[in-house]
């Protein structure tokens, strides 16, 4: 366990910011190994990248020989190799719960409105920035109701996403608020979920994983 | 753990599919409630199923009074509550692979080409029946591509996804396979993908769960 722990990420892909919040909630250091996913057709289409991961997507997690891929997986993955703080909750229930709001974004909001679909229905179906901007508030605002639902109200529901420590659900809510927030959603019909992102980004782990504390983000104009 | 079960299913949701065959690998009874995801606009969206789960999708599974959602929360639940037999493998590295193979179906190409896409993609869109599957084909084979480099010549790799016993990940692929099919993916460039697909479909759990097994599905004409 004490191999250095290499991320390869994108300062504004929402899937590498999950991780990179979950290594910071988990304490661990890492090295950042940048992916720029537009410049020169995009980095993640390269063979030496391919060879890491064949779905040309960020994050990707190097611990020592080992490579892992999937945000959830890498996740899951850092919640059994480092248990203490525990990013899930001790009852099953209770961590079907978690599980469920987080794969609400990673598998309902997100896959529709990443890099790769946008530029899909850009080049291949004509749709202009309009048509595109609005593909992705209808999703967003979608999940974004559902998820509002789940969390207002519900005895689980605390500071965070479940109870009073941050954890996997949140790891996944705010960089999807910060995508919402990027395509202009409007986020007053989801107070519980503005306010617990609220809470969390007050948290030195959230701060450091923002897009624009990244290495590779570009400098303020 | 002694409560009934009930699953809130569509005999050709692929999601739902994923967690009838999770059930049937670990043995237990459960009862089947349809949700028919096209009659008279959609029983997802009725009030009595929004409050069972506001994201209006299946699967749900009740076990007493607690209701779970999202398939493969809901198949982490099932390996809590009942690890016997698994669906994940011991260590947290390779649990971290077979959770991978799983997302890269669940998170790159089962999100695109649901229901709810394609009813989007031809009222909002306009986009016509020959787009719409070549919609679907292009993240089924993007998707399988990157699959069938993660199975083949992977030293973990058996007779399922990962070794001799199924799991997680061939619980989400052979989902993926039939709706590759019903939307005439050819599967010729995919033959680990196919080869697994067999071995499953052998396999009593997984046959019983096919759509077309299913109390709900039309009769043959």
């Amino acid at each position: 366990m004490n191999e250095r722990l290499k991320l390869y990420s994108y300062w504004r892909s929402s899937a590498a910011y999950r991780v990179r919040i979950g290594l910071n909630l988990k304490g661990l250091s890492y090295d950042i190994e940048p992916v720029h996913l537009v410049r020169d057709g995009g980095e993640q289409h390269m063979p030496d990248f391919r060879e890491a991961n064949p779905q040309g997507l960020v994050p990707v997690l190097r611990h020592g020989s080992r490579v892992f891929r999937q945000s959830l997986a890498i996740l899951e993955y850092l919640e059994e190799a480092w248990p203490t703080p525990a990013l899930l909750p001790g009852e099953a229930r209770d961590r079907a719960r978690v599980r469920a709001l987080a794969q609400a974004v990673a598998c309902e909001i997100h896959p529709l409105n990443n890099l790769r679909v946008l530029q899909h229905l850009e080049h291949e179906m004509g749709v202009d920035a309009d048509g595109r901007e609005a593909w992705v508030r209808h999703w967003v605002e979608d999940g974004f109701e559902a998820i509002e639902a789940m969390l207002v109200d519900h005895p689980s529901t605390g500071r965070f996403c479940e109870g009073d420590a941050p954890g996997l659900a949140d790891c996944c809510l705010v960089p999807q608020v910060y995508n919402a927030r990027r395509f202009k959603v409007d986020m007053a019909p989801y107070p519980t979920i503005e306010r617990i992102e609220a809470a969390c980004l007050a948290l030195p782990a959230f701060d450091a994983a923002r897009p624009e504390r990244q290495p590779d983000a570009p400098s303020p104009a």
